[in-house]
């Protein structure tokens, strides 16, 4: 079901007045006549429903309403799986954009991107190209969300260097970088079998993170994790490590790890 | 490490001439000159060296040798995961491309085309469209495979109804489809839990499957999976399930299920 997300300056109920991108999405292409309700969030994530009062030739009017199912979803549960993020080095070109599309809807709940040694888009580093793509990454995100019925917007952070990425020290953080041999200390399901609170993935450039950045991971909380011999492009690596981390929470109940004998 | 696919008319060691894409490729995009090797494979997946001999203008002779890592590969176990199988619903347009080229690379061994009482793209059920969709396909996996290292060439099979899917009755077979609601009677780990010798995976179109066909599914032996509450694209779904599929077998021997206590 896909949810509408009000824009930012809306705080909650009350009457909206939508023009440019929203009006052409409710009213050419969903369609809204008066009268007519979507599911809709606020930027936060919490959520309404949105009551289209009238339609004219370029805005529309809207009032934006408590959501009787709200409370029903909240005791039932919902998506209660650990948070996921992501910290991506900027790939070339438009690649990011693939990336924050298909992990949004995968379940990422925040994506910072991250200048590193091997990172080829050095020329994006600075000015109003750095600008413009923050903007649209957002607002590929927001679109994403909506598509796929996200429970909260996800957030994307302005790009960072590696140094400049938090260290995830406390137990209840479980901190990954993907690495391409099978040196990793314990398998996926042991670094999630305890409870966490979130999960953070760290995913290199083309030509993996370099040993100097290895050494500030480690240094950071972040443990390797190897995902089996194939060789993914930089567009895939992300998406199919939350697709294995999401599925691995969402039955956290059903599996535990096997004390190997030795 | 990126292994060339020889053509499908050399059949082992000796001399070839190569042109057209395989001289673009080998000389051209990788540069290489009289006396370099690459790593190379016949599409039965058994591997071999390609040397260069000489490099003409248009075309290239080289030498087909031994492989002399192939023994020491094959002592230390090589990608010993089960082989996936995926019965893909043809979605609209060239989505198909994109989930073929995504699948090879996630390790998927054989994609079947179906088509189901949902797929939009009747049109191209039949004729030269077909056929050419079928050649397009097979150069995707190829290069696909070429690019992520596959230990063998994937195989696209022609595409079928699903009523000419075949049975997964016998317990080495884990066969499944994808479901949207979590009716399913086992977790992913359950259905993984036993000694498989491959997986299956069916995959519906936008819109999911029919009532129909859920049941002639239930009928060839396939179980219902729940990857969670994110609704994918149809380009994204089966990739997500890979990824998932892939590291619950990579880790099999550090995961057991739990017993519920009721």
């Amino acid at each position: 079901m896909k949810r509408f997300v009000l824009p930012p300056d809306c705080q909650g109920p009350g009457e909206v007045t939508l023009s440019g991108n929203d009006f052409h999405y409710l009213c050419r292409v969903r369609r809204l006549k008066g009268g007519d309700s979507v599911p809709a969030m606020l930027t936060d994530g919490s959520r309404f429903v949105l009551s289209l009062i009238e339609r004219g030739s370029n805005s529309c009017r809207a009032r934006v309403l408590p959501d009787p199912d709200t409370e029903r979803e909240s005791e039932a549960g919902g998506d209660d799986i650990p948070p996921i993020e992501l910290y991506q080095a900027v790939p070339k070109g438009r690649v990011l954009d693939d990336v924050v599309r298909r992990c949004v809807e995968a379940g990422v709940t925040r994506v910072v991107p991250v200048y590193t040694d091997f990172t080829v888009a050095a020329a994006q580093r600075e000015g109003s190209e750095r600008t413009r793509r923050e903007e649209r990454l957002q607002r590929i995100a927001r679109s994403a969300a909506e598509q796929c019925g996200a429970v909260r917007l996800p957030e994307i952070a302005p790009a960072v260097e590696l140094s400049e990425v938090p260290s995830f020290a406390t137990k209840e953080d479980a901190a990954f970088y993907l690495h391409q041999e099978p040196l990793a200390e314990q398998s996926l399901h042991g670094y999630l079998e305890a409870t966490i609170r979130k999960v953070v993935l760290a995913v290199g450039p083309e030509g993996g993170f370099s040993p100097r950045e290895l050494r500030l991971l480690e240094h950071k909380g972040f443990c390797p994790v190897y995902l089996g011999p194939q060789v993914l492009r930089t567009e895939n690596a992300a998406f199919f490590a939350v697709a294995a981390i999401r599925v691995l929470l969402l039955e956290r109940e059903s599996w535990t790890t096997r004390n190997r004998q030795t």
